[in-house]
């Protein structure tokens, strides 16, 4: 079959095996699927990860290996990660499968991803997608779900004010999200066209060099991926305040955490999320995710899709199979 | 008056000018003060701070500005800060008095120490020692106070594990605390000596070498304040765990902080407590503070004792006036 894979480079194939679900999994055709940053950290040696590439698809299911067949047929997202479940591994008896130790994670650690004509996942960590959700729609229910774990993970009240720092895919949609749920968010980043799409939807924004640095935001959310962005984000949140940490920032230069002690910041890491609440987000059409959309590629040109997805005013990718 | 003071150089002088309490202050005569990492810092220029020394000390009120007189002669310990109060402090508004923009903070910020013959503090902010507390031990009242804050910050559940990393002061008086109130801890430390003296008192304890590092801690409290110390503990936390981070870390080498994201930790910054806590802990005389002090020398040695302070084996160096 068709598949985008990295085994240290990035190729297309047309002769990749067609994956077998095993019990308990479903076979899905792939229709779209989006690139995300993660992939091109992958491609650079990101989780020492071979494979098919890819987390975020949209596909319909063409067999079930299982009693239960209510998904046969059916247009699904796949939520990217399932855990172990064997009897003592303490994170999957408290259903904490995203976080189990020996956890299997769509096209990032030791299950192919989708960005191939086939993936195989567990039927339990699909979801069908509302009729009224585009292809291009669904794809961004990964993304979406990361952005609105933060709401898992943190109770931001009626009152608070929250700030995302860092304008690329990951700020803007969870700018749009917290938007979406009447949350008072402000988005700060450094390109006025990338800033415009979410003004446009309501949200506030502001360029990051007419941004007043002080301590003022209840919550502040890490979404550029530099040192220097979490510095700042440091430098935007109030005594006792919250800064969620979305992105993974890896040490460039030494940086200084005395400040997140003297004002007793709870830094909150925060990775991907669970798929029904973004399912529901995006039946409600309250977010346009059309201009986020920077190109659409077929699958046989995916190394010029990754190419252009490193360009800097690029968002999303997407590759149709 | 005879005071400890830094000015460009640490010096002892016996000509500091008495404090005269202010509106609602009360004048403390000081018997006993303990030595702080961060009068070290300071004297390193930490804060930029000039002006008599020293936030943890103990003495007896002579005389109070204000219309209560209850606190004349008693004796007692002073919390660190208090705030403006001014009615548009959003901070001082909330009872955040700690984290006042404008705070003053004993022998700190903006106020004179209590490594002085007399110092004086607003009286909400001074607390009567219980009778059968020591001056030796009401001088642990602000550390314990600063072990206490995780308490406020932080639900520590009964069946959660939680280890203490570093057998300074600050993590054995941190272990020691936890322990009495039979929280599961374990302290972790360099230190056979030092662990010891926690191990005494019914505290787990483990040569940092022969930890394992795993993620098998639901709190994990940095007390090392290094970069190896601040990665250890990550390497150390469950995922969905709390770091407490207690001693302020300032960057020597880059650091990465991609697994706090990827295994969505917590990093709460923590830093001084509140008073009544740390006072009924010392009147239950549930820890012995006595091991941990390693040397009392009179106020006109204070150089001496600060250069003590120094030395590896120190734990807490008491001054006396």
């Amino acid at each position: 079959m068709k598949a985008v894979i990295f085994d240290k480079e990035l190729k297309y194939t047309q002769d990749y095996k067609k994956p077998v679900p095993q019990a308990g999994e479903a076979l899905v055709k792939v229709t779209t699927a989006g690139i995300c940053n993660t992939d091109y950290e992958i491609t650079k040696g990101y989780m020492g990860y071979a494979g098919v590439l890819g987390h975020e698809g949209v596909g319909i299911v063409e067999e079930v290996n299982g009693k239960d067949q209510s998904l046969l047929g059916k247009r699904v997202v796949p939520e990217i990660s399932y855990g172990c479940k064997k009897p003592d591994c303490i994170r999957c008896a408290q259903k904490m499968y995203r976080h189990c130790p020996a956890r299997h994670t769509l096209g990032i650690v030791q299950k192919d991803g989708c960005f191939a004509e086939y993936f195989t996942m567990p039927v339990e960590v699909l979801f069908e997608v509302p009729d009224n959700v585009t292809d291009e729609q669904a794809v961004f229910t990964e993304p979406l779900a990361a952005a609105l774990e933060i709401n898992e993970q943190l109770h931001i009240k009626p009152y608070q004010k929250t700030l995302v720092l860092g304008d690329g895919k990951l700020g803007l949609i969870t700018a749009l999200a917290l938007n979406a749920q009447n949350i008072n968010v402000t988005l700060a980043g450094k390109h006025q066209n990338k800033l415009d799409i979410a003004k446009k939807q309501g949200v506030d924004t502001t360029l990051l060099g007419e941004l007043e640095i002080r301590k003022e935001w209840d919550v502040v959310v890490e979404a550029t991926g530099s040192i220097s962005g979490f510095e700042t984000a440091i430098a935007l949140t109030v005594p006792r305040g919250v800064l969620v940490l979305k992105s993974t920032v890896a040490g460039e230069k030494p940086m200084n955490l005395a400040p997140v002690v003297i004002d007793e910041i709870t830094v909150l890491g925060s990775r991907c999320g669970q798929f029904p609440a973004a399912l529901r987000m995006l039946k409600s059409q309250k977010i346009d995710f059309s201009p986020l959309i920077s190109g659409i590629y077929d699958a046989k040109d995916a190394v010029k899709a990754f190419e252009k997805n490193k360009e800097k005013d690029t968002l999303k990718i997407l590759l149709k199979f």
